[in-house]
């Protein structure tokens, strides 16, 4: 992506690719449609889980090793990078709602779970589910 | 990761917060206690569209009202944001199994709805679906 | 498959519309196509996730008042309908590939409800969450 | 509801085990706790979206050798059973609340998917996605 394409394409400023620049064009891409009313906490809880069904879709009747390759078939990999935005998009926007820094949720997240999880001697018996 | 960056409450050195670099505590976390064989692509995204429907729980029965002030109530506060860090890890998570950067997937995703969904005269009608 | 079990439509000989007889035609549409290899318990757990999402899609968006309305609208009616039964064909499958009756399942899980969440003197305060 | 069909287990009479026997017990167990107001399509949708992701959660770090032998863990094997009847009890109920007979539904979607997917000479090359 050269600067003429890093951005929003206005005044040939180029953005930063951040979370919270591309939050922003989120927020106004919706404030110019008038989509707010629509972009409610509960209907971006949905959207978000209806898009995460999409992603998963493209895996499930993959084996484990075609799963693996997915980004090796262009029309996959280009669907995968498609759901990935979709995701990221809602639950930005889900967040925008109701005012959490996801971020900051994480960094959080991560800390309680470095101690819910500690590194053990004998690891691989360890249940991986980190949630 | 080095120790300046190793995350904040650990030698009192602030990390600052971006997605890279939650990203890489992430990928340590999972290294330190052995996961890595069970981030798979399909499980990741079997696991992201979980925590999606888990965030979605919180507000499955709540009216439009009651799901908007959803934050004002400490402990439902408490489990949005937990659910946000869980669906973020792992969205990350799938990316860097697969290869894929999350920012640049939604920057050009972006780019693409400018042209889908160009700012109309009378906004308010459009199919606010994005996706 | 025999004569009288080949399904409405075809020599005119109706079939009983019952659950196991829908489960006997799937498993047969399924054998029929060779199928069988992808429809492993954790891909049709998966299959029925996605199509529980193309279900909720249809009511992302919509008011109350307007997903009430759903099925006077003919395009959303057969949308609804459609996801409906992909729902019930992927859950029924998934039975059948771990060998547990669902109605067996439900019934049992209404048991267990009914001793959960007693009939309450002031019942509209209780949680509706019986799951 | 009246005695004969009150259910197994309550006075030694016997229910014949069918979808509509156990959706007239799904719908007198909401109205004896008052929950109908929160039994909306949509409400029951997202609900609906959200037990299959707990179904899928029970599977969402097996390797497919685990998840075939999912059933012979009697903890694992409840699990199963009580996400079945959840996620069987939420679609009849949508059903219900939408109008829509879900046999009638999986019925004709099976003879859509037999003009769809017609057997093939070499079926194992087909996607097995019939959704």
């Amino acid at each position: 992506m050269n600067e003429r394409e890093t951005g929003p394409g206005e005044r040939g400023v180029p953005t930063e690719l951040t979370l919270e620049g591309l939050r922003q064009r989120l927020v106004d891409f919706a404030a110019a449609r008038r989509w707010e009313p629509y972009h409610t906490p509960k209907n971006l809880a949905a959207a978000l889980s209806v898009e995460a069904g999409e992603l998963l879709e493209i895996f499930q009747w993959l084996t484990p090793e075609q799963a693996a390759a997915v980004m090796s078939d262009p029309e996959r990999a280009h669907r995968v990078r498609d759901e990935v935005a979709d995701v990221l998009a809602y639950l930005v926007q889900f967040c925008t709602a109701v005012g959490v820094d996801p971020l900051e949720a994480l960094a959080a997240k991560i800390e309680r779970n470095e101690h819910r999880f500690p590194v053990p001697g004998g690891a691989a018996d360890v249940n991986p589910d980190a949630g």
